[in-house]
């Protein structure tokens, strides 16, 4: 799953703010309370659970909600009030990320996350982590609960975290569908139709849309029409972000993005190879069949020389220039006769579109 | 985990009503909709998971909800709107259940569960299973919101969901860190306040309480007092139930139960061993620090042995009767004040204190 660098210079002056909550939110959850001696050695597991797992991400998109809520509301009717619910509504997306990354790595036998070693490698753990990923998702309602049980819009956000959950539950099934594990790969089952119906339920909603809609929900806008319109155009922001992430793979400066590309080894079904098997004629494909998902240097360059032949950076190119048209396009459209603020939604795409990492 | 018997003669009647709603709530679920023709593979999928995973247990706690109801409202107030609302809300706690059992059984290594093969020993399944698991969970709000976002008990059960969620899977926590898989067993840790609270998260929480609550809610019943008073009542039921369920897995008639009793050879923080730890003298301790836990029917017959030395049969009739006593005075107490009807707790109890399997 791609990182966001979503969150908008507004959010990052809210850095140091949003990580002094995270342990005041971790005491709120596991401190001993009236009847919670029976069950202190799971509480200390819990602790573990939450300090490993939840808050050594980028932080972006928890970050995405108080940028966002600062356009929605503008800085003069910010308060500290609001400031620390949009910041703790940032960590609820942190933590149920938390949730999705401890299980999939699990399920994809991942070794390390983030500079560290998967959770469920390390020593005493392996399939508790099953039960940990729960527990962060079940911490979640608690914070919900605790921070927003009486503010008008706790039931719209309850719901939300529902419908997102699920929505990326259902991408990541599509995407386990599509790219069994252990599995040769059928390349056949590879189609844009299906890339896009992966990178918008298993990515885009919880990465792009959450994030502003739970600030919406904070500045008073639940109406349909608006979130329609906000979920339309932060879809086609996060398609770009993820074919974007699919391109910097192969083609990113490794000294700049910080990591070395492994999706062709992997068998990922990435927009690259999506692209190169539209285009292919049919030895490129028979060798794209032979060589794609083998964790074989040699294979691995003559993939790349199959993407060099069929001008893979070109067509991104295009891509990225059209795409980003479209997005234009799209924040035109949609907003008429919503309350909410285009400047947001050029903040936003404006970071994506020049990030080289 | 233990299947309860306490369901009550009123959900008798609607076991057939229930089981027709099944198909139902599935179709409604995995209905190709507007936007699902993007994601028509992972619905077909998902439709596999819930028809597998969901409807085959003996169903007692999902009746018990329409069971309770039928107490609280008196028959001559339920409507046919309002049973099928306690019948969704049954299967609701069914749906729990099956998410909770795909991913124990994982955790476990288990390799069957009611009669088939566990989800995840299917082929082509594997770890999938725990996002399916994870599917199973996020269809149930799906549920809630489908049939109840109009009702003015929404929001509390949905937190009632959220609540007994969190205190199930930190009650699997603690059982996870006093019998960790792979390891030799440390009978330290098999304490009788450790046996409880594991009883209480684990199981008597979602088996006992929920069902009650989620018709108490229906019937209009939401003040505090009044849920833990039900619920002081309850998890006395919960404990007796799951200690009962320990001791038939020893002493039960395998021709009634249907089942031959594993707890021994399992290293299961059973009543029975916590019990029999404590009552041990030097000698005896040694012999079952040597044998339980040995997958050996030698280890098994010499445990079973040193249970009858220390009269354990005798020691459980002693605690039925006590936890009887317990139970009808805390049913005397606990309602002083409150509109529950004494005659639902009864009825649950009666049919409890006399099962045999």
């Amino acid at each position: 799953m791609a990182s966001t660098q979503a969150s908008g210079h507004f959010a990052e002056k809210y850095r140091q703010n949003f990580l002094d909550l995270f342990p005041l939110l971790v005491e709120e959850l596991t401190k001993e309370g009236q009847d919670s001696h029976q069950i202190l050695d799971a509480l200390k597991h819990l602790k573990e659970v939450l300090q490993y797992n939840v808050p050594h991400g980028k932080l972006n998109r928890g970050l995405m909600v108080i940028g966002s809520l600062c356009h929605l509301l503008g800085l003069e009717l910010m308060t500290p009030e609001l400031e620390n619910k949009a910041i703790a509504l940032g960590w609820c997306i942190e933590w149920l990320q938390a949730f999705f990354l401890v299980a999939d790595d699990i399920m994809d036998q991942s070794l390390t996350r983030r500079g560290q070693p998967c959770w469920y490698k390390k020593t005493g753990i392996g399939l508790v982590a099953i039960n940990d990923s729960f527990l962060i998702e079940g911490t979640l309602y608690l914070i919900l609960k605790n921070h927003f049980k009486s503010e008008p819009y706790y039931i719209n956000i309850m719901e939300l975290f529902h419908e997102i959950t699920y929505q990326t539950e259902m991408g990541q099934c599509l995407d386990l569908i599509t790219s069994p594990a252990g599995d040769s790969v059928d390349l056949n089952s590879f189609t844009i139709e299906r890339y896009n119906a992966i990178v918008k339920y298993k990515t885009a909603f919880y990465s792009f849309y959450l994030p502003v809609a739970l600030a919406m929900h904070m500045a008073g806008i639940s109406d349909e029409r608006s979130h329609t319109a906000a979920k339309n155009i932060l879809l086609v922001m996060g398609e770009f972000f993820q074919i974007q992430d699919d391109y910097l793979d192969c083609y990113g400066d490794p000294k700049v993005t910080g990591k070395v590309g492994t999706d062709i080894e992997e068998s990922k079904c990435s927009w690259l190879i999506v692209q190169a098997l539209k285009r292919a004629n049919a030895d490129q494909r028979k060798t794209l069949e032979e060589c794609y998902g083998k964790n074989d240097p040699s294979c691995v360059k003559i993939v790349k020389e199959v993407y060099t032949d069929l001008k893979l950076e070109e067509v991104y190119r295009e891509y990225e220039e059209e795409s980003y048209k479209k997005l234009m396009d799209t924040i035109k459209e949609e907003l008429v006769g919503t309350k909410l603020p285009s400047g947001m939604f050029h903040e936003f795409a404006e970071r994506i579109y020049k990030r080289k990492k």
